[in-house]
């Protein structure tokens, strides 16, 4: 099938977002606050984004029942290790269920590792939920390494009045 | 003891590369590429940079038999989570030995937070080893939450030749 993987615009905003939703009920994390399209349109379309994002398109012959062409994203942004310095964070790696098996998946997480050598970074990261067992087969068969697993490492989050305490001098 | 807490410069970056050094031996990570000196001028102190960096400083009285007055850093970047959205990324958190206990890692991660709610920011992420209890005890005190035991997050590493192929369209 044909498709084509570009940079991300603010026209895409409303279509990442609902995909950002599709991908947490697929996460099963429904509960959890999710960023609405405007956040998206403020937070990564404007002076000094906190992200960048790519879109995966395919053809109006191959849109989906309810219309859609924007079938895949990922978000991106760069990021940084004292161990291998300049590095880029995925955050989110998304296609619609019926789009899958196809190589877009591969297609979007190779370019964004495209544009990570391009600016010179030495690695990419993202986390991934460890009952994903096909998300993670799919990242050992390109080479990715479970740092949580093979050297410990844990992801920690501070988050909302913890935040606030902590910030207290 | 008094210290202060203030945004690195480029100055500093010769104190850094010495700090991540004594941070991998403490991790016992020391046979993994580290940063230089002029990685971390290049990388933090041009235009774009990857990360930025906030210094713990001891007046001259309080100087380390090598003559050191700066004993602590921090090192962040700003992120983003399609869950909870504008984000900031605390890479490396580090007092040296004779320094701590006295409050400065909690006056330096302070800091991180405070810079992340004046961006926008609603959650402070950060990775640590899962050995290092006097850390987890720490970041558990001031209520982090570990996403990778409570949530099933596993934090991923692709690089070096396997971040080349896939890069490979």
């Amino acid at each position: 099938m044909d498709f084509t993987i570009r940079a991300a615009s603010v026209e895409d905003c409303k279509d990442i977002a609902r995909m950002i939703l599709e991908l947490s009920e697929y996460e099963k994390l429904g509960n959890i606050a999710k960023v609405t399209q405007k956040d998206l349109e403020q937070d990564g379309f404007s002076k000094n984004p906190f992200f960048h994002g790519i879109i995966a398109e395919v053809p109006e012959q191959h849109r989906t029942q309810e219309g859609h062409t924007k079938i895949g994203y990922a978000l991106y942004f760069y990021s940084y290790s004292s161990c291998l310095g300049r590095s880029i964070y995925m955050e989110d790696l998304y296609v619609m269920p019926e789009f899958r098996g196809k190589g877009i998946g591969k297609a979007l997480m190779s370019k964004v590792a495209q544009l990570g050598l391009a600016a010179g970074c030495h690695q990419l990261n993202f986390t991934v939920l460890d009952w994903n067992k096909s998300s993670l087969d799919f990242y050992f068969s390109h080479g990715c390494n479970d740092v949580t697993a093979n050297m410990g490492y844990h992801y920690m989050s501070c988050h909302g009045e913890a935040l606030e305490r902590l910030a207290q001098p």
